[in-house]
């Protein structure tokens, strides 16, 4: 497995440190209770912040201001965030682990992991309808539609609905793409999509833009099902082997993980290729594509 | 208990008959799968939708067009449908019967009602964001704020973070009544609020609204303390008795019934009073607060 190049590893450095200390100064502190703690704990210092890292590369690309994008980023690490501790609760994956750390039910207790999750739910849009994320509210406006849209039924919670629905079940290629489309993919084109609205990127404008968050959403989802086989769980920070167990369909189980590795690294090509008419600026966007199949964790 | 007056079971009726029409119109159709089927489970046909009614009312006050109004009265109701559907859960208040049906995970099961919470805020903020709401996006924006707001941790989630962590302790009055202007205020003020953006009514204006929903919440909930203790469980469509098997401190529990049921009085009265600069243009409001300590269910 490859290391992050020289720029990308910058960038997640950056962004992993500029999320964290944006999360700290905007949740409630820990002073105000046991959910404000249990929130710092499901956001603050985990994860590798792809979705606001390719939100602020997308953004930086058309010239927003880091301050600003930095805070929709956070908007959308929240959603993913409170995703997770709901993923994680014991009627859903029923995880004790995450990030390395006790997931929220285990460490507040389950109703208290609910609450979390909505409460985080909350607070991103929250964050993306303040007028220090962007002072045109028309931005505001179109940043909480593309990211509510993306996270609702139609995209992140209708993707967990079918993957409830179809456990144990036998899904073909096409349904588990469409199924992680949803579940994953949404979200990740959501990021790329929020970058460009605050670029002020008219909706025909960022078809490229979303064809390439399609493709790494898809990459991304293979590699997470081959280090889910393969990988090790000290670095991952979370249970592997469970969607083996589970009696869960993958791209691994099936197409065989040289074929998933051979249509990640398609798939990334693509994404590359549908950046051509960009310059350096999208530099970060491919070094990411890339590093979305060759991470270790 | 008294009938509401003729104006006020008029717009009940109206305001039940247009956000059930509403929700059934926005909500993803049946056919797109269970997702779907439980989240219109969870929000059409039932409550008495008090917080649509609240903002329609209000922004009637300041000429706002109704379709618009009812728009951001359906996202708020969503947020109240959402909240009760995790309310209701094994982890949380463990319910079987809510407005007269099974709840979400008797119905669909418990991980399907976590998914239909969490779509259902996402749909809230989805309505609030789109241009049919209002086409003033500063507008926009500003629903999503009041009601992301009242919503999280500094509202209701934060409310009922505070209900756990109180189960069998001996709260005294003044640490319920902050509890609930979180748990169940927080919402309602945030509908009245929302009327008064939509009438572009600058926040200094708000003033006498925010007291008048700060009042009736507090009288609801003592109201609700009170149906809970003497109600009728068929026309509650819930099961009652619930706090006190539960040994949670209660209004009612505190100061008795017949001070209990002064106190919402004179709160109603408080409520009205903060409405005296306005015309006959406020008597919904003024009926719906006389409503709220008179209701049977």
């Amino acid at each position: 497995m490859a290391q992050p190049s020289p720029l990308l590893a910058e960038s997640l450095q950056a962004i992993a440190r500029d999320v964290d200390s944006l999360f700290d100064a905007l949740l409630p502190p820990p002073e105000a209770g046991l959910l404000a703690q249990a929130m710092r704990h499901a956001a603050i210092g985990g994860g590798k912040r792809l979705r606001p890292l390719l939100l602020t590369a997308t953004a930086a690309m058309f010239g927003v201001d880091r301050t600003h994008a930095l805070r929709a980023g956070v908007g959308i690490e929240a959603v993913h965030a409170y995703s997770l501790v709901h993923d994680d609760l014991p009627c859903m994956d029923d995880d004790d682990l995450r990030h390395g750390k006790p997931t929220v039910h285990k460490a507040f207790g389950e109703a208290m992991a609910v609450l979390v999750g909505d409460g985080l739910q909350a607070f991103a849009f929250e964050v993306l309808a303040d007028p220090a994320t962007s002072g045109d509210p028309f931005i505001r406006a179109e940043l909480v539609g593309v990211l509510a849209r993306a996270a609702g039924a139609g995209g992140m919670v209708g993707g967990q609905a079918l993957d409830i629905a179809a456990e144990g079940a036998a899904l073909d290629l096409g349904a588990i793409s469409r199924l992680q489309q949803l579940k994953t993919g949404a979200l990740l084109g959501a990021a790329v999509e929020m970058g460009a609205v605050m670029g002020k990127i008219a909706p025909e404008g960022r078809t490229q833009l979303r064809a390439y968050a399609r493709d790494i959403g898809l990459a991304f989802q293979i590699a997470d099902d081959l280090l889910d086989t393969q990988g090790d769980q000290a670095k991952a920070g979370k249970a592997l082997r469970k969607d083996a167990e589970a009696g869960k369909a993958t791209f691994v189980g099936l197409m065989g993980a040289e074929r998933a590795r051979e249509q990640a690294q398609m798939l990334v090509d693509q994404a590359i290729a549908h950046l051509g008419n960009h310059g350096q600026e999208a530099d970060v966007l491919r070094a990411l594509a890339r590093y979305i199949v060759d991470r270790d964790h």
